[in-house]
């Protein structure tokens, strides 16, 4: 193990969006657009943005076409990727109209996590997904993939490896330059991810993959750790580790990016993030939330700091 | 990496004596017994009882003769290892009257640590370890190796892995049965364990070590698996992660035991541990030290049962 790792790794920062989505309180619109602004000036050039979504739906992403003419004010687009979720034409119509450069589109490996999630059958989400990129490449976006549910359902439990690899060949065919693998219930373990790993690559190189892991266990570094020894070099986390497990309330949820980095930069990875930069970031957008951290390493870090 | 991983591993938990020792709250004796017991009812055969140490210096290990009598009672010890910690030849005699069968003792890599913790240096830390053990032989008892510091200092950064053999030859020397390497301030990370792992086996067999790794900044459990698969079997851990940092008010300190035994049985490893009644019996002691858990499963666990 570890014989060959990887010089620089890149981290994709899912915090204000997927972080952010299923905080009950709403914040402010500029507290937001500061929060992204300090995570890219921290050198996260990977930042999932927002959601083009119906405020009734997601009050928190209620406000998406304003805050990214804010975002685009303070943040130059061109240089960092500002990734905002698109889940029909009608959000995509926004976005384009707002100026996104760079949308994500999702589907999961289990045909109940989709029914439940976004009210489509596998291959319906793919038709939706196929009518948005179509448009989306017209304009020039570049689009990220996701599929949830890859290591295992709440509904299903164990998901397929088969569907993993249909949906990744595709999202690709439908023009995503990434696809980002999710253990959306924070039950994956390494050898798991090692399995994985040889799956995608029977037809695919890693380096078009980034792995998504949750940490409601526990395991999310182990599981980087592995990824990492199979030759994955991206991987998502949410600054703070915000967003909590929507399928067990009280349990955590994201993988924390202040975690990750520590880890990456221990071993002698390179990420191009300053850790105290985004410390100071993830603490800002806590303290507006009252929130304490789930992230180990930025607890330790605040409490040296007092 | 993780081609050949152990079918069973062995895991002490240190959560009786490491992980409630700087807890402010100083619970019931009767507390503490039946915490112990419940822990040996889930299935853990090695379990850190207590400390005999000078009720002044560390109030919650006060009661160490009374709580082992207690214990005796109701823990079988020919069958299961209740290791209790003795500084010194008073702490022995008083372990010794008190019936105890297994001892730990301790020293660091690290001189300056040994000065701060134990008021002595590492070769005088040595001669009181000797002293102890010739006369722990005499009365047929277990001895346990601890060394702290192994993957850094809270005073000298980075310390030697010379030392570290030096001491593990001793220890063995000394009689001691295995020798736990601890990171005591929770700054290892997986090339670092590998590193060490590499090390020790230029001189020993792994398997007459245990790994007692912190999750101060998260990374505990990704050391353990770069550990499995160097060759480790054995790992150390704190019920519920009881346990914080002494370094860091308010930071994490012991790798959570459900944290770890919830990944090895993940990855197929057998460690004879029930997480269920694990998981009571931490929620049960936590509870009456009114803390919530610092272990990310057992937060899962607690939430999907209430």
């Amino acid at each position: 193990m570890l014989n060959t790792i990887p010089s620089d790794v890149r981290v994709v920062e899912v915090g204000p969006r997927d972080g952010l989505q299923n905080e009950k309180t709403i914040l402010d619109q500029q507290l937001k657009v500061d929060f992204i602004h300090q995570l890219v000036e921290a050198g996260l050039k990977d930042v999932e943005a927002t959601s083009f979504v119906r405020a009734d739906k997601i009050p928190q992403m209620g406000d998406a076409v304003h805050l990214f003419d804010d975002v685009k004010a303070r943040v130059d687009i061109s240089k960092n990727k500002l990734i905002c979720l698109v889940p029909n034409l009608k959000g995509l119509e926004n976005a384009i109209q707002a100026g996104v450069r760079d949308i994500a589109v999702f589907t999961a490996t289990s045909e109940e996590f989709n029914k439940k999630n976004i009210n489509a059958t596998i291959d319906e989400s793919l038709e939706r997904i196929s009518a948005v990129c179509e448009e989306a490449k017209k304009h020039g976006l570049g689009i990220r993939g996701y599929i949830s549910t890859v290591f295992g359902c709440p509904y299903e439990g164990k998901t397929s490896l088969k569907t993993m690899m249909k949906l990744s060949e595709k999202l690709f065919d439908f023009g995503a330059y990434e696809v980002s693998l999710g253990d959306t219930i924070g039950v994956a373990n390494p050898v798991q991810v090692k399995d994985v790993a040889r799956e995608l690559l029977t037809n695919f190189s890693l380096d078009k993959f980034s792995l998504h892991m949750h940490d409601t266990r526990g395991t999310a570094l182990a599981n980087v750790l592995s990824g990492l020894d199979e030759g994955f070099t991206s991987f998502d986390s949410s600054a703070g580790g915000l967003g909590g497990c929507p399928y067990a309330a009280g349990a955590t949820g994201n993988l924390a990016t202040e975690d990750l980095i520590y880890m990456l930069h221990s071993m002698g990875i390179k990420t191009g993030v300053n850790l105290d930069k985004l410390s100071e970031a993830s603490t800002f957008i806590l303290s507006k939330l009252g929130r304490k951290s789930s992230s180990k390493y930025l607890l330790a870090w605040q409490s040296k700091r007092n």
